[in-house]
């Protein structure tokens, strides 16, 4: 099919075409005098992205899953117990990792579409006199949902509750996209992975930790060697790695942070937000319902759900096949109901206008009762009013 | 600006990833014994665009421009007569190029916005009984106007005339996007270049010619060097290039044609009427006007008109500023009064989905009164109705 | 610096440039309809590579000590008793990684030089009536020492002591370029990385297990998620994966093996040894001593010995400083008394000659007592008489 | 055939891994506002390559051979008087372009070997009171042979003459690697292409002209238009080209001026000087003959005789498929009777002796009296003790 793929997933995102290019490159050797040159500058300009000064910053040649189990099991004992709010299926896919790698995890079951319950955690934090919770669990942007959770709001409750937890955020959709704080937050540990907001491919688990969670690795009994903290601190403070790197991930990290902190993230959550806007414009336009509940909408993926006489999928199969657009599936619970707008990475106001003007064709294929052009008309309104 | 510059200009084109990839090579010997299983094939396949079985193709690591140079001083003598017919900015050009090369040419100046007049054609040729006039020179695709002229009309009209004048034939901005039958409709010289439809950098130009106009060669005493077809035919015969060819460009073209033929020649000009055929269902819709007269409209450009009262290079600023939309401009005499739309090269339906709504935020942003989402609306229904 | 690093260490290798190229691609939708296309193909080949039928072949977006702790931890249970001979660093490494993730790991230390000692092991296994011993971990090509096993050995051995233990090879250094026969040789875990023999940047954990092996999956409670085998079954069998993948390392595993499989496996083992009988030639002239004991000459890795009163550091340091020249450096109980020429990956004679003359540069440098020319006399004449 | 291909031609020479990958870049409007924001400071910059500050810097979309036309058609007339002397294939060519290009073309036939024999210049000159002869065209670097002339004596016979003539000066093979000093030297014309020292495919003629050329110009007849320098400067003087540019071509040479440039003229002209240097030595323990005379060296490509009893043709031919390197052919005289080696461009030591290695093989092949690692012995002598 001629023309490119047009790219509206939450991940792998669109890569900017230098950072493609900074990642084709003649291997070297990793054991160089110079290769601290490299890595030493990319683990301090990874902690402006995490906004941490207090804590540390390490690069993984894994993914986001990897970057679960390293929080888990490089802070915590087998058998700790741990608690985790599910409203989606990443946050499910995290407790699954949980009590597969021997955790206790206290799941509670929360509404799909909603968030952190902020109250409940509160409460239970309160209860749990004896401290026997080691660890909350946070998704701050539930990529099946399109939600995203008030981190902060989790700090408060866990300090409202004087709770000695560790606080670890799954920021593998929102860090670099959406703000993050982990200082301001208290965040002990921050996973986040290259393909999302950091416009690169898949394989880097990107974490920082606090100087807390640190701490607890020393006394962590958990069996671990590949995604062992401290061997990455003991070779990365001389600039190497325990084993060989994935060099063009790294380059291509270099070249994503120096075009993200030229832009500057405040820049970058507002470009978000605006592009994350204007598409939700247009779904409100289709007269269609996001899976957020109101005040959870994310900027970097919105759900959305089809009437239950339609199935989602065949939206995304007539975008694609026929349009060749890709959009995100419903996961899981959501199969056939929901149907993803990843509005994530590289992307500008044209772009979304595509993604917005093909899922109305598809739509349109599909029988929805939608008008031509409304999706796009009312994006235009909002990226003409709010463009620079 | 985050994001990638959506380039809609009538070439440079959009080059597939693909085709970047191929032409990303290290260079080698151009005297090797395996060169020629490059350039040969590459000659052979290039015929195939321009639909010839009976004459020979060149590349040259020039551009179209000089390409009409090539055309004209290989074949004829100085001072010779060529007939032309000026109805755009890119026909202006290949006659003052003409007219600085020592040709008499008899320009005839057309309306911008019509193709090739057949009946004054053939009146002229008629006329000619002496054949003074040497060469007829015709532009098939008039980049700046969005205009495609009949060039079966034209050889038609010099049949008619029984006229022995070669037929030249500009086709940089229709030649592998736009029908074109260099065999069956006479052409003596066709030109082409490697911005548009062949969708790779500028660099080189494509031509092709018929034993007639090589035959020719052998008497034209104009003086060339670079651009000589003799030297090229001398060493293309056995695989090999009269000077230092541009390696990156010929493994381009070697994917650019894989595609092309990939897809097949009626399938790539159906494409392309499809998708200008959608842009300009939006352009009727906005109530804005092509430079082209009914029957004249170009596949690959549409040239748009905007009201008196307005200046179309406030819009074409405002998408580049803006939006990051690259549009084309109005050139000479529609500076100001014209913008452009390119529709050629590897596109597909949300590229121009996304490129007309884009000049729809464009157009609303300077005043014109146009609704917002009505030409994605139209595009949209005809794109729907019409994909595959 | 002008010019190429030269680049001899035995991994990350030099990557050919039509597979850095076919990893400079935009993302997709990993979970597309055609994403199988891509992926089954993928795991069918790599089985070739490891020349097992019977077995199944992985990848996981992780480097070579995932895949030595992926071995571990899907097949056996917490405590389980293993048996390493450990004769260089990569042995070591994994001898340690085992006793960190709470193996009873039980270690012979040999000689650094020598390879797997196939009559002890026979011996040893005889003892272990009680099949104590749940696994056998094998290096088959010690990186640091240059050492090459016998792996078909080992299986004598195991297959004489008539012992039931799982037979796991390290053949990250080995496997795509010396010959290594999965189904031949009975091994039931071969780990392989993407940065040596399979030319690629690291990143890849490329693995194949036997039905025995994979039996012993179903029955290990060892905990585990992101290097879980199971997940990758379950998803691999529709062509999906269990999270998101790096797309340009499939894609250019894709080429690599191409590039593989059209050369043939034993042309690739050919040339290797032939590159590295070569430098093996330049090596003895010098008068130095390869750390290899002989018979245990590795085809991919030579590391060579320096006189007492030498510093092998020095040697690389000189290499690299003054002649862009990166050799392997040698590790732990070598550090200092060796350095390292890689010849694995993508080579020819003229890379070795330009490594080997490089080397002496470095060698006369530093004071050794050898002949400038000489080693690379010793090569030409090897290489002249055996190229093709 | 695994491994790279070692490039040792004189063109076009390796490109720098960074260069490429400048190249890689999507398309863009060459009409757009910023355009300017690259071309200008490339043509500044070229400036500093040709060391002129008086005169000013041409891109063309053309090739070397483009170059000498450009430098002739538009500064002289039709049938005007142009001095040569032909020394090497180049030079012959150019005389050639001359001729046919209806110039009244004087051209002295020197020793292939030697370079511009200053003496009879100064002779000639001063013979021509009525100063009929328009231009000198002098080759800085006979490509063929290896011959470098002294320029600088071209301006003192000139000047010494008295003598008002234009002064061209081919440095397709010098500029950017051999001293050149266009202002210094008083070069009224000089020519330089794309792919020798500037590290780029062929594709582009770089020219430089001093005023009095460009005064010519305006007074030159001759016909033109591809080729036109008043076009170039009417476009460039505001940042834009007079048709489509060679994007890729420009963004490469961007790359290229800034390693250049960063690496210092002076520091690139002792690197060419150094490496050829090496490969001297070498030639000459080999006890073969370069075709230049002593003093006229080239430090950009050696051209080395072979005794009558052998065809150079064959070491070539051996060179390229038994060990995959490329060398020059000796060109229309010298064909069978020379081959060369290229040492211009990104080239280091290690890259060299490579090529020294290479061709000890394929003339030990062709039973060549030399001893295996003789050359490479000479050559490691003298780049160890010249390297930094």
């Amino acid at each position: 099919m001629a023309g490119r793929n047009h790219l509206y997933i939450p991940g792998p995102t669109n890569i900017p075409n230098e950072v493609l290019n900074a990642m084709h490159i003649a291997m070297e050797d990793h054991r160089s005098p110079i290769f601290p040159q490299l890595l030493t500058p990319l683990l301090q300009d990874l902690k402006k992205i995490f906004r941490t000064e207090t804590g540390q910053a390490f690069i993984f040649p894994a993914t986001g899953t990897a970057g679960w189990e390293i929080a888990l099991t490089n802070t915590l004992n087998p058998g700790d117990k741990v608690l985790i709010y599910r409203f989606g299926q990443f946050s499910h896919l995290w407790a699954e990792l949980a009590k597969r790698l021997g955790f206790d995890v206290e799941i509670h079951q929360e509404t799909w579409g909603k968030g952190m319950p902020l109250d409940k955690l509160e409460a239970r934090l309160k209860e749990d006199t004896g401290h026997e919770i080691k660890a909350v669990l946070a998704t701050h942007n539930e990529t099946a949902t399109g939600v995203t959770s008030d981190i902060a709001g989790v700090r408060k409750a866990m300090d409202a509750a004087k709770h000695p937890a560790l606080m670890f955020v799954d920021g593998v959709s929102s860090i670099a996209s959406i703000d993050f704080r982990m200082d301001e937050w208290g965040v002990d540990g921050a996973i986040s992975g290259s393909q999302k907001g950091f416009m690169l491919p898949a394989g880097g688990a990107f974490l920082a930790f606090s100087q807390k969670a640190l701490k607890a690795t020393e006394t962590s009994t958990y069996p671990r060697c590949f995604l062992d903290l401290q061997d990455q601190m003991n070779t990365n403070k001389d600039g190497y790695t325990p084993y060989t790197p994935n060099l063009p991930l790294l380059y291509g990290l270099r070249k994503a942070l120096d075009l993200l902190l030229e832009e500057g993230l405040e820049n970058v959550y507002a470009r978000h937000h605006r592009l994350a806007e204007g598409t939700r414009k247009a779904i409100a336009v289709w007269g269609l319902k996001l899976c957020a509940y109101p005040g959870f909408e994310s900027d970097t993926v919105s759900a959305i759900m089809v009437p239950e006489s339609k199935d989602a999928r065949h939206v995304i199969s007539t975008a694609f096949n026929k349009y060749n657009i890709s959009l995100g599936a419903g996961l899981s619970e959501l199969a056939g109901k929901a149907f993803r707008i990843g509005h994530v990475g590289d992307m500008n106001d044209v772009s979304m206008l595509g993604a917005i003007a093909g899922v109305e064709m598809a739509l349109l294929d599909n029988g929805f009762d939608i008008k031509a052009g409304s999706g796009v008309a009312a994006a235009i309104e909002y990226y003409r009013g709010t463009a620079k």
